[in-house]
């Protein structure tokens, strides 16, 4: 039997993620079937539930029950942790009042369904009110929580613990001019055909490709699904609710394909995520930056590799016979790994992927601080696409208003998408080592290893670990770029035949 | 302005509503797309958002705001109906505790779920230990509740105020008689040939026409939408996000026509609810009788009626010419009217219909009472079914498994089906002596006057009225079973040619 007041704790933590829980699917419905006209009613539900949720953390009642948890030598090291982990949790909450929380709630609801209209009448003003209302909210959260040195750091510091301006500056700084030089040498090649992306390919023989594809890396339909939305995304509701959703477009293959493997990614670790532990700091992700590594680890080092489709691509030609019809392995392999400056960043490649995320950071970094104001956004991006790629955006659509993330209320979150990536090369450096025969099997369509693997390794602790000390106790050493690096290096030095 | 302490009540009230409604959709997602492996937990979110609202309904604060406002002359009439409605609630839900309230919503969650398990493989027994808990849920909530006579009185009255076991042992008395009459006349003529209905008719074209027939009468795509689960139902999460369900049989196409009308008739009566009532009694429907009048009004008075097919059977035989081949627009109204003792409640005529209600109704009141046990529930239905039509179920299935409304805890429930359908009828003669020249605009198709006249007549009050004051208000004098009689006795005099 735990200790009395652990369970009264436990307790109230379900009913703190019962309304979290409840929350979140009622923004997954509004992104996956809610009436449009119903933005405004949605908007107050879920302000209510965020902010009933709110207060019952903040509540003296957790509070004190926190406080004489805490250090309790008759609790276990997982109650401990979840008790210190809660405790900081509690502490960073209590910054917030209700109304704060209630009107960062409501102005998100409303800025998602403008971003959605701005997007679609490729009009930014439509949002740019809303994002201005939400940039000074999040610099105002950013004073609530505290800072050393920029602003930014606090909202970093929500998505991975410890991050900031200083170390992303030198990460950032430190990978440019390699992918810049790795760029360099590779347009310097004949690009690879990849026309064949683009063919017909219909909804429905997408879609359940998507899904096979999905199922096939372990995904349990039992506990999750597969829906479409506007921007894809992975929510849960509990270990044993995961939903992902996808797009799919008739004239481009990729956009379901590698999205599949993305959010499968990321849902497969919240499958994976200890169920006992439902509400708790240890029922949660490690951070945004680890959730990235998963999604990414699947979508590229798994999904783009010569080995997964050995296996995949007979059957994926035989589905799609007329639009594949002509183009080999290779020919595929080459075609899905070009590399090129592009405007859309969810259809870049791994190379210059990078380039999109920095621009993002720098964006971010600047709003916060105040040295551009949300009005500026439109210009800077494009100046910024101009001297980081050499590609301006024809319209706002392609350009500023192309990511779901600012309507939502994510600043701080992009940056994981870059590190996660980074991780994600360093774990599977280290997979591949432990687990030898791994290529072989992988060329037979069989995935299950890596995914035991990250069952253990990863997904298992919750958030036990911070990103650095769940890559230190993995691979021996704190998040390191290299990695990335010569991952890239020699994946195009291979299909581009680099010197 | 209003009142500020009337300014108040309404934001709490608007804020229960936000959890009340969330716990809806919770529910709706559980019957539509959640994966079935969770079901434990979503039975725990449902609990915690029920339990939440019922604590803040029942709060000192709401409470000393109500007991100052009620009989305060400053407030408007339709303020003062508000505080008054929500007072009588209030003093009904102080009797109820946190836990019992808790208890209740998981015991229907994992009722639900043995429920759907038990139908599928025809084994009450999977079903009987949760529905025992629930009945003794429901004796406690009657005895909590209070009652004068019959501690069903107390749960028929929160279906429809006023309604109890006398008056209802009356009515059911009154017509039971009458209609077994025109039953047996009825019976005494050659069957029409209904062969038609169990032809077959694929998902997708029966699902583009429902939502046809859903849409043509009105229902609103911006404020709702429609989505498949086993058992049709409606809900709304705000009059601007009104979802309603259906089923499709590809060897039936009654389910979905019907059903579709049905549910649409509930869905047109949420979507009319004022909007600026959000969350407080007059934003909400009079009782469940009147909905029930409303979706059997659409379902059997227009959408059985030979105007409304005169209009649309030249479209349904174009979309389904395989299947409707021969059968003339007579075959075809004698077919959809055939009466016969059934089995299946949602599939039965107008008639033989009430004769399924009786039974369950009679079922709810002895296991109320303690005249008879969960146990002997498919023995007494399968009884009553032989006594009363003289068909006997060939299983459970088809029996005493049919009907959701009791995994959900709803008694006193069915009762209303009857009562609605008298309604309909009573409104139906109403309405047409109004509307003089409407059965020749129902045979072109149009049947928004109809609509008009239900939306001034019963959609804008809310709960502002009872039943019967509606009854009255509308047609000049209260329920009265005898137009249900005088409807059915014209319409199978004309189908069957009775003399």
């Amino acid at each position: 039997m735990p200790h009395p007041l652990y369970q009264e704790y436990k307790e109230q933590m379900q009913r703190i993620a019962d309304l979290r829980f409840s929350a979140a699917l009622l923004q997954w419905d509004q992104e996956t079937y809610m009436p449009a006209g119903s933005a405004a009613a949605r908007a107050r539900q879920v302000a209510t539930l965020s902010e009933t949720s709110h207060q019952l953390f903040v509540s003296d009642k957790l509070g004190s029950l926190l406080h004489s948890l805490h250090g309790n030598p008759q609790l276990t090291d997982t109650e401990q942790k979840n008790i210190e982990l809660s405790l900081d949790d509690y502490q960073k909450q209590k910054k917030y009042d209700s109304a704060f929380v209630r009107l960062l709630s409501e102005t998100c609801s409303r800025a998602f369904n403008h971003w959605q209209e701005a997007r679609k009448k490729d009009d930014f003003s439509l949002f740019e009110k809303d994002l201005t209302d939400l940039v000074a909210l999040k610099k105002q959260e950013a004073s609530l929580l505290g800072y050393e040195s920029h602003p930014y750091d606090a909202l970093l510091n929500e998505h991975d613990r410890g991050s900031n301006v200083a170390t992303l500056d030198q990460v950032f700084g430190g990978i440019e001019e390699p992918l810049k030089n790795l760029l360099h040498r590779i347009l310097e090649k004949e690009p690879p055909d990849d026309s064949f992306i683009k063919k017909h390919y219909t909804h429905q023989a997408q879609w359940d490709w998507g899904l096979k594809l999905l199922t096939d890396i372990g995904f349990d339909l039992k506990t999750g699904r597969q829906d479409l939305s506007t921007h894809p995304f992975t929510v849960s509701f509990a270990t044993t609710d995961v939903r992902v959703t996808t797009r799919v477009d008739e004239n481009d293959l990729g956009n379901m394909t590698w999205s599949c493997l993305h959010e499968g990614g990321h849902a497969l670790y919240e499958q994976g995520l200890p169920e006992d532990q439902y509400g708790l700091p240890l029922g949660e992700a490690a951070s945004f930056a680890v959730h990235e590594s998963q999604s990414r680890l699947w979508e590229n080092c798994v999904g783009r590799g010569r080995e997964y489709w050995f296996f995949y691509y007979p059957e994926l030609q035989k589905r799609f016979a007329e639009s594949l019809n002509g183009v080999g392995l290779d020919d595929f392999l080459c075609g899905i790994n070009r590399v090129q400056p592009s405007l859309i960043r969810t259809e870049a490649d791994e190379l210059t992927y990078h380039f999109h995320i920095i621009i993002r950071y720098e964006i971010e970094k600047r709003l916060l601080s105040g040295d551009i104001q949300v009005a500026d956004i439109p210009g800077f991006w494009n100046e910024m696409y101009k001297k980081g790629m050499g590609v301006v955006p024809p319209n706002n659509r392609e350009g500023c208003l192309q990511d779901v993330h600012w309507s939502h209320g994510s600043f701080g979150y992009f940056p994981t998408y870059s590190t996660g990536s980074m991780m994600a090369a360093q774990l599977w450096e280290r997979f591949l080592k432990e687990e030898a025969g791994f290529a072989s099997e992988l060329s037979a369509g069989n995935t299950g290893k890596l995914l035991s693997w990250l069952r253990k390794s990863v997904h298992i602790f919750g958030r036990r670990f911070t990103t650095n000390e769940l890559c230190s106790r993995i691979t021996g050493e704190t998040l390191n770029p290299g990695y990335l690096l010569k991952y890239l290096e020699e994946k195009y030095t291979r299909i581009y035949q680099l010197s």
